[in-house]
């Protein structure tokens, strides 16, 4: 199946590389917050004919940047992630503010949800790009 | 009437392709969430003096996108949708994680809001842009 | 007092032209919201040393726009606006979906805030530039 | 260590400067919220392999702007900051609305969070750039 969009060949849907700035996944083997309840995520949409290899690189307030961590999203085809789910090369430490860098082989769209039910109404939508 | 903004002829509002990476609708008739209450919203606007016929695609996790759904907005106008009420060719599933580009013969302004009751707290808001 | 940013003549902050597609005003004379619970808000930053004359232009679902709503926003200061106050040349009506354009003859900078308080956890917050 | 991502030299990842139209820090010393529970922020994230010097200035309704407030992030790092920390040369004054311009030697994201539980849901994010 071909793109199924009207865009000619150089019109591309989103960009190569996106950047969120505040990243946090809030210790839930302590509190009350349950894996399930507590999400770090982002959502990738790849629109082109081509498979997406994603690399995330995770930046700290205080250590050297860690990744890239690997991310594949098929052609014509969405993918949601949790930054708990990212563990390799090593999973990203609980209760530390962080940031992302997401670049891709070919043009993706980001956008990125945080969900933490520690606090009442917390809900922090971020996208930031490039 | 002649649109009323001060902007010349080759200035226009909007762009004529949107893409939003997370959508979700869950599932009103399983739960305790009204279907009134669930709201995974997109509001359009058109300040062009011609009408705006727009296509949606959705993408998925695991199979082709769906589409084009067809939507139309007169000149000088602004809509609102639910995702739920896009049904032909067919409707969007529930409880199913899904992307949209949503592309217009003339420039448009789109934004994205979604409402989840179920979950305290919840208010996401995604606006990207290709 | 002269511009305190280090940016040159020819960069400025902002842009000329903003839309926000999604508005809503509850009707709060109605329900259990009081006015100053429900705020339907844009904020306008004039980082210029000329004074910014705002015209804003209100777009609906079924009618024609109305407008221009005249703000004016002083050099090198900022303004929070609700949609309640424009009452010139009408006021904005209640429980009605709009959509608004506002332009400005300097470069500003727009944000927009929602609160609703009739539903729990809606918090929507909405940027989209031209 | 170099910049992790394989980005060409030219390429770089954010802008030098940001604008934030909303701003507004609670008074948390006459009721009920804690300083804690109230934060409003910006993250700050430095992808570069040079330290960046951050100047932030303050604009309000009603009189001129304040700063420049100087903040440090280190190359290939990310900084979380409250405005209530931001004390030199003169503390943000509480319950005033405010706007920030944020400006860098390097290329910089920011990202600005709100919490406020002193209104139920009160949850908003401002993403704006020049």
């Amino acid at each position: 199946m071909n793109n199924p969009t009207n865009l000619t060949a150089n019109e591309t849907i989103g960009q190569r590389c996106w950047a969120i700035a505040e990243g946090y996944i809030p210790n839930w083997k302590k509190g009350s917050v349950s894996k399930l309840q507590s999400r770090e995520t982002i959502s990738l949409l790849n629109t082109t004919d081509t498979d997406a290899e994603v690399h995330i690189m995770i930046y700290f307030n205080d250590r050297e940047p860690v990744g890239p961590y690997n991310v594949h999203v098929p052609a014509r085809r969405m993918r949601t992630l949790s930054f708990d789910d990212l563990i390799n090369p090593q999973p990203i430490p609980f209760d530390t503010m962080f940031s992302s860098v997401i670049e891709s082989n070919v043009p993706i769209v980001v956008q990125h949800v945080r969900l933490d039910p520690a606090q009442t109404a917390k809900a922090l939508l971020g996208r930031i790009n490039r």
